[in-house]
């Protein structure tokens, strides 16, 4: 069972988080509210999302499972305008959810979730490196860097206790220092490897929004982006397989 | 004899009126004003409009025939701003329309009207289920149905007193109810009939602009679109064949 | 060697003007700022262009030559923002350009100036006709020109002391004309010429900006365009030869 009412932008921010990575996700809910977790088709990166039910106006809900076609969800909700008021609804046939808004009346038969890859495992790994940084800034160095190549290094300068961020083109290279007025140390340990800017573009996009984005690395480990949506009332965390340096 | 001076942002709304379903026209003038009718190529919609000469600025003409068209004027008028003062002039050249605005002067030439269809004759029919909406109302509605399939059912529940706006697709479908507090029933008599989005969705747009729609419908029968332009000086009717209901 | 400062709208003002026409050139230096001039590449028309160093907040130069990608400049520099201050540097590696902003380090390789087209020589031609017209009115008759035809005639009539720019479609055609109130006629004597729409609307969008463009005509002759750049510190010419005209 689920009732639960929110506010169109904060679904579509939901969603746009989830979309930058995958199509569609298996959802669960339970009285204290939704999350999914989910890893891209090739293996490269994987979202955990949390939505407390805080985040929403009004929140009813029994443990279950639902496909969803994040797609045809960016679809529809696409033509919300902010502030609208959104009902999500899952009743007796748990094939079908029920989405009310100003007057209409969507029904949208959800994914059978047993066609839907199994939840990932979180891996257990180490990534000793921790700066927080606002997330404005982070996706306009990945932009910079996108310039000149399809990879981009992410570092911590221990010595310096500087951050960086830098790509290296074939005839081009480019380079963003951050020092300590610039972001919060909050470990800062040497650390870099290098990531695709394929991934790195479409997350910096949905992380753009977020105030403070807190990143984990290692050296030549995966990077973990953490930032809070739904104004603090609900969580995302990318993590993020590191490429290997071809020379 | 054709002299007429009109303010750009009118002249554009009704050509888009009339681009919404085909690409020339003939076009009438009298010393009354100007106005046209003409069914799309696969003769499933036709429109009729009319400019009365109070429209204008300055108006003055006999009885002549124009092939206009539509798609050319639509790229030159595009270039133009709101409230720009356009002056249209048929002289003894009846193949050239002159057109001048803002210290420009286009010179047209006219397609011969011979080889444009035949202004159709409106069919008689009756269509005794009667609204009227918000012509934004009518246009997001068609957009929300868009999401789920390519066609659309509008009718009146007559023993609700409700019009509403329903989408089937494969697997999702969507429905928008309207009661007295938001639509007029002028007639609410029972009535329902689906009809094509393609169709829907070019006249929608141009809908979107109008304070109110009147919407006549019968059962399984043509739905007929009829408001004003020009600030109550021009009258547009969209006339749409309904599709045939597979199941 | 060179080191200079910039506002990041000015540099990008003279690299959107050069890539009206080239994708890339020779950059002179020198003590009182830096210049180009370069053909494209179907030899039709020439840029001229000179930033002087009062055009730059900083300004330190020898003479030297450097290898410029514009095409690559302006992907680079579309993602600044107004009143960003850009810093360009070359040090000793005279190939590698190092340009810093706001935190970021870029290092362009340059072109090895031996791969470009020499500097063309300026064509001695007289040409008598000469008025001086706002910058948006030429891009906007420009563009009307190019919804008829992709040849646009610009002339003086001497009798009459009218500027006009005239365009003949296969069917249409379109003449804007600019009489003593609209231009200023530093020499109004009779001139017509022909020109190719392809770069005059290139030239145009760029045009546009400036609040007077100063053109020079003949009769069957080339068109200069010469107007400024950076608040009067810098200056553009255009120079765009004649098209025949077929009939």
């Amino acid at each position: 069972m689920l009732k639960a009412t929110i506010d169109a932008d904060i679904l579509k921010e939901s969603i746009d988080a989830i979309s930058a990575l995958v199509t569609e996700c298996r959802l669960h809910t339970d009285e204290n509210g939704i999350s999914t977790r989910a890893v891209d088709t090739a293996n490269v990166a994987m979202i955990s999302l949390l939505l407390k039910k805080e985040a929403f106006s009004s929140f009813a809900a029994t443990r279950s499972e639902l496909g969803i076609d994040i797609a045809k969800m960016k679809n529809i909700f696409g033509m919300m305008a902010k502030n609208d008021m959104i009902t999500l609804e899952l009743t007796d046939d748990i094939h079908k959810l029920q989405v009310s808004f100003q007057g209409y009346k969507y029904s949208i038969t959800l994914l059978d979730e047993n066609t839907i890859r199994k939840d990932p495992n979180p891996p257990t790994i180490e990534l000793p490196g921790k700066v927080a940084i606002p997330g404005a800034e982070l996706n306009s160095a990945i932009k910079a860097a996108a310039v000149v190549s399809d990879k981009i290094a992410l570092g911590i300068d221990a010595a310096k206790q500087i951050f960086f961020m830098a790509a290296e083109g074939d005839t081009d290279h480019i380079r963003r220092e951050f020092g300590k007025d610039e972001v919060s140390f909050i470990n800062g340990v040497e650390a870099k490897s290098l990531f695709s800017l394929d991934y790195m573009k479409d997350m910096g996009k949905v992380m753009s929004r977020a105030e403070e984005v807190e990143i984990h690395l290692g050296i030549d480990h995966p990077a973990k982006f953490s930032f809070n949506i739904a104004g603090g009332n609900g969580h995302v965390e990318y993590l993020l397989a590191p490429r290997i340096e071809a020379d």
